[in-house]
């Protein structure tokens, strides 16, 4: 009986990963039937955290209706996890300032605020929360966290006095942050960050400049943006008595449109998504013992090494020696660069020349075909003779079960 | 050292069928560097079989004005080929009479002609050809091959006494042929038309209900041409002495809109394509020594295992127990029909969400691209170990070499 992992992101905007695991384990089943296969859906801090984790432990969802990224009321939630040790929330920073609810006419990265990020925290506060998780990710905002600050009571205050308005641009007039507000029971709670250590705050890797287009910023406000989240942190390293981290340009300081700066400067740990989130499900104990190992994303390109979630896959998958393969929508620019993470081959599920529509409506069809496909070439290479794989073993990187 | 057979199909409108081999064995080299790789693109007939086969044999073009499928001039050609034995010309149907030369807006099968077929064969004969071999396939016409026998000679008579007009559709009203005129030289000159056996001239798997849709016939057109060509199919066998061949639903028949049928009237040999066409390359001979199989179609689906390439490379490479890899731009309807014909496991090229002319105009680029993918995937399927290897041998259909 082949051991099968499936451990696969969500594809934006079309399945959950959950769905994706679904889809890609029927097509496993349609080569291999007796195949005993662990799906693990993983989520990476954005949207679907708080559900997915509320499902993963055995806890519950609290609706909250928060404020938006653009000031508007939002349905929004937060999770109570559950099992054992210290009570647990995980606020989904995307449940209240996705780029999801932004609507595409009010695209402005400057303006967009974290807000409703510090309403939720406070929510889970009264919930009598003493560990919070904070996921990152599909983030609609820029505003370095100062919106999630301003929720929890800080202060920020221009030359003349009078509060900031909302939303990162206006971060450039700011004089000094003014903590005296501060929710006292955050000084007791342990706050963990979720995020990908690949994002910074601030400079040629900032948040303005690497993701400030793609929420909607022109080259004029990029510039403007990391100014003004200059100007933040050289504030919140003054004002909050920052210390133990670089707001600039630490790890995670950028994650999220900077929320990371702005909960780190309230004494908020930033740690490695996957080394958080991990630890609510079992994928080491099933990457040890399986004999292959299925991931997805909507597409491998250049980020993939960068961080995202076939390559952590990849990553744990090679402590114990697992090949590694990958199912995509979209095979992207640099592609190739995601074998030099453990990814020892990806495809894409593409069956034929389609629009992006009609590839996102038809993900679960595609993903099940792709995966039998794929397996099914996996497979061919199980028909090669020892004589052909012994040809092979001399490639650089390539590992052949000689069974010599 | 890896050996890898590359014998793939052209891909229609976009790359020939040695562009496609050179796409192929181009990606193939990424992953194996040293990989001793045979390329023979292969050709099913159609377009592009005159030239083909002239480079193939070291033989020559001969440029030929002649009528096209709508009567207007068209700049056509034949071949000689090259080496010994008795002076062969190839005379390919779709260089005079094939559905590119049919403009968009003409394409009424009932109407189109093969008289360019019969004026190609009569130019064959003035170079002095021994044997003629016609290559069917990519055909515009649905005439029954009438064109071609007015060309050569024959009269296609109404009630009246007058001579048909040409195409399919005016056949519906032929009272009597009359051979006299026929050229004398036909009958000491083997003709050999290379076509695939399951095109038949009459009934619900003939050329009108199978082709004409996709000539641009309508529902009423269909019918009228099927009874058209069942006309043919009386008068030829009645007033040409057919006795050995059924013109009706014989093998071959139908290739060519049915132009299978006149020729057979004349007393050519209808033989399945490849058994003529593969005499002029060493496929076997390479099959039988090499590690791994790729072919290539533009699409595999239902229609591949009913006589296409890949189809016929599969069948082939299983007499030596090879595993065949097909690659393709879509993977169609009931595609896994070709899982039967021996093709191991196939795949699609598509890196993204694309239209087909992207597709079309990227396809050696993607080719390249996915036959590197899929043999990585291929590969590794070596590193599964052999444990893992030995719980997919009793898998239905399954040849796994476990090397006990």
């Amino acid at each position: 009986m082949l051991r099968i992992v499936v451990a696969p992101s969500g594809f934006k905007e079309s399945l959950s990963a959950e769905e994706v695991a679904e889809a890609i384990a029927g097509g496993v089943r349609r080569v291999v039937p007796d195949a005993a296969i662990d799906t693990v859906p993983l989520i990476d801090g954005g949207e679907g955290t708080a559900e997915s984790l509320a499902r993963t432990t055995g806890g519950r969802l609290v609706p909250r209706v928060t404020t938006g990224p653009t000031g508007k009321p939002v349905r929004s939630h937060f999770a109570i996890a559950g099992g054992s040790g210290p009570r647990t929330a995980v606020v989904e920073m995307a449940a209240t300032a996705g780029l999801r609810l932004v609507p595409g006419g009010e695209r402005d990265p400057g303006r967009t605020t974290t807000y409703g990020v510090g309403e939720l925290i406070t929510a889970a506060l009264d919930a009598g929360a003493h560990r919070i998780l904070v996921g990152c990710g599909d983030s609609g905002t820029s505003d370095g966290g100062a919106g999630a600050l301003q929720a929890l009571g800080a202060r920020l205050l221009d030359a003349g006095g009078d509060e900031l308005p909302p939303g990162g641009a206006a971060l450039a007039r700011l004089h000094r942050i003014d903590p005296t507000g501060l929710d006292p029971r955050l000084t007791e709670t342990e706050i963990l960050v979720a995020c990908n250590p690949f994002n910074v705050l601030c400079g040629p890797s900032g948040v303005a400049r690497v993701f400030g287009p793609q929420k909607g910023a022109t080259p004029e406000q990029v510039e403007l943006l990391d100014q003004a989240l200059s100007r933040w942190a050289d504030v919140l390293e003054r004002d909050m008595g920052v210390k133990d981290v670089d707001i600039r340009t630490g790890p995670g300081t950028g994650a999220s449109g900077g929320l990371g700066a702005g909960l780190a400067a309230l004494g908020a740990r930033l740690l490695p998504r996957f080394d958080v989130l991990l630890d609510y499900v079992d994928l080491d104990r099933l990457l040890a013992r399986c004999d292959l190992v299925f991931t997805a994303e909507g597409a491998i390109d250049f980020q993939t090494s960068r961080g995202k979630i076939p390559a952590e896959v990849a990553r744990r998958a090679k402590r114990y020696d697992k090949p590694v393969l990958a199912l995509a929508g979209t095979i992207g620019a640099n592609a190739h660069l995601a074998y030099d993470c453990g990814i020892d081959a990806f495809t894409s599920i593409l069956p034929a020349p389609v629009a992006l529509a009609e590839a996102m409506s038809r993900g679960a069809e595609f993903l099940s075909d792709g995966a039998e496909r794929a397996l099914r070439v996996l497979l061919l290479g199980t028909s090669l003779t020892s004589a052909a794989r012994g040809r092979l073993a001399h490639l650089p990187g390539r590992r052949v079960a000689l069974d010599l």
